[in-house]
């Protein structure tokens, strides 16, 4: 016997999915469950649009031996606001009207040492809040729609004074890049960081590196971004770089200066987070490191790059990578946020709107990350 | 004006030396400075021959472009034991008689971070103990000969109880397995380490772990290698892996054995020394690894291995460098050694069988270290 999405639960819900791996998206109708004892019910509100978004649903992980492959229908976001509608009769946390969040997960075993530590984000048997199967046997689906029904676990709060549209994207840029700066210990004041990329993730790096009291070095292949990066985030320097050769060939008009201080920073940064997932080589990067570096990847290119061993062992160097964070800790980090006032840039869109921004964002045409307005957009279909 | 190796300094000295990067080496005259004032001068009795001897000897590692080019004549040799003739009007650590070890450095600038904490290994301008120049600009000759003077920074005490002969590969092969477990947290009593190669390096690394207590599984490509491993070195378990086509190929008697026993490995080590320089995938070696679990790499492939970035990502793992270990610390391992009884497996050779040895150590046909008893058996020319 089939059952379809809108059986499954008894909650009607509805919310925009892919169909296939074509990258389209459209209506979509489903169902959300009861609120169980320990859950949280919640009207969306906004939801991010992030890169693993975009993969997903062209089911580009799978095939690459990277990641899952995609399931369809997939109601993709993971990077959830909205406002409490109702509550299990054993949660704690969480009243009618709270502002909350959700991001990457929405479950864990709660029993390996990696939930034991707060990191269920490393939990082998950790589910997605999308394209995952749940513990009843059924789908979930992500923030792309109109409601959500959480374990209170995994759920955090958003503090009154941060915006909810722009706080949507700390629940997975925001901790992607917070969590290695805090695990690899590059969070002490004046200390030099390098951050690659200056898209989704990066622009939130460099605000928390500011913000932690760092010196900071954008790294990226767009000259363009300099203004940006330097005037606009506040990063102290900036290098065009990734790539030798393409130092070469994008700084023809004062190539001089570039070199002179791309080689000024050769051995000076104490960590880089690298947020691009383009396939770059890490030579460059390894070398901008001191000795005891840290070169750490959150984005996974395609492709694995070749690792510079003999730099890596003559300066006691790393690559080391790192996804999301622990529940616990994304809560520290919404709360860094609000207290540094924090927030992604954003540009807010309508659902409606929604395949093109899919499509701007395979061309990272967007500064820095889309937000669907989902309460004021998202409409049932008829 | 031409000064030969025999003019540079006023102290005759001889070795064996390469000419050329046949790799064969013969008997070599040259010279030695005078005792300086904080110089330490001791008659080399035993010298131990690292692969990277071989590597340096062949010039396989300036063309590679992973190290600097080798220039001839060149005295190799550092893992130098022997006994103090003479020292300088201030050095005060070290008298007449002593025995002493000097590994592979020289000198460093004193002044930079990494030497201000001890970490002599990771200055800049470090000086090896052959192949390189001098602060005086003269060239620096290694162990395969009778007289060393060395600034006693950078001389280390051999405790008593340690046999000179075995006592020499723990100042470069040694040290390079030490340095890392205690850098990256792999000491703590109970946690499980794996040790990639049972070389000169690999069976050392074996001993320290288990000294600390630690659990060990030793990952090799050779099957033959497990007797030895586990009956003879300690080590708790084996793995005949590091490439999945090898297990497939070399395991065909009880294939299905030895693949139960590796996926059971999958996902328990906290860490990993790789010993191993020849070319071998990353990718087997991080799933062996806990989340949050370190592989690290001590020795230089020819060509750069693929990184596995998705894995590295998912349980935030890393792969890292280190080489050899600062001053301070190579004492700590030798008196570690000490306490525990450690010394290399090593195969005592005659001076005159140098060219035979290397060629075998090329083979790895060793078990693990060729040492030359340089007191009995290197005899100046004619």
């Amino acid at each position: 016997m089939v059952i379809f999405p809108e059986q499954e639960h008894p909650k009607k819900a509805f919310g925009w999915a892919a169909r296939d791996s074509s990258g389209v998206l459209s209506p979509f109708n489903f169902s959300r469950r009861e609120t169980g004892e320990k859950d949280v019910r919640f009207k969306i509100l906004y939801c991010g649009i992030c890169h693993s978004d975009l993969h997903m649903v062209k089911n580009e992980w799978g095939p690459a031996g990277t990641g899952p492959p995609s399931t369809y229908p997939m109601v993709p976001g993971h990077e959830i606001v909205g406002q409490v509608t109702e509550v299990g009769s054993k949660v704690q946390k969480y009243k009618v009207g709270d502002n909350v969040g959700v991001g990457c997960m929405v479950s864990s075993c709660q029993s390996c040492e990696s939930c034991a530590n707060n990191l269920e984000n490393y939990c082998p048997k950790w589910i997605g809040i999308f394209g995952a199967k749940y513990h009843d046997g059924t789908t979930t689906y992500g923030g792309f729609s109109n409601i959500m029904v959480v374990d209170e676990h995994f759920v955090v709060r958003i503090p009154d004074n941060l915006p909810l549209n722009g706080a949507a994207p700390l629940l997975c840029a925001g901790i992607t890049t917070y969590s290695p700066l805090k695990y690899y210990g590059l969070d002490k004041p004046g200390m030099h960081v390098g951050v690659v990329g200056l898209g989704g993730l990066g622009h939130l790096a460099v605000k928390f590196a500011k913000a932690m009291g760092l010196k900071v070095t954008v790294i990226s292949s767009s000259r363009n971004k300099k203004e940006e990066a330097v005037k606009h985030l506040g990063a102290d320097s900036f290098l065009v770089t990734s790539d030798e050769d393409q130092i070469q060939v994008t700084i023809d008009s004062n190539k001089f200066l570039i070199l002179k201080k791309l080689q000024a920073a050769i051995g000076t940064m104490d960590g880089i987070i690298d947020t691009v997932s383009a396939n770059h080589p890490l030579l460059p990067l390894v070398g901008l490191l001191k000795s005891h570096g840290k070169l750490v990847v959150v984005g996974a290119p395609d492709q694995p790059p070749e690792l510079p061993v003999f730099p890596l062992l003559m300066g006691r160097k790393m690559v080391a990578g790192s996804a999301i964070g622990g529940i616990k800790e994304t809560q520290e980090m919404i709360d860094f946020a609000a207290k540094h006032n924090i927030t992604a840039d954003i540009e807010v869109i309508a659902i409606n709107y929604l395949n093109t921004a899919m499509e701007r964002l395979a061309k990272a045409d967007v500064k820095y990350r889309f937000v669907i307005d989902i309460g004021n957009t998202l409409i049932s279909a008829p």
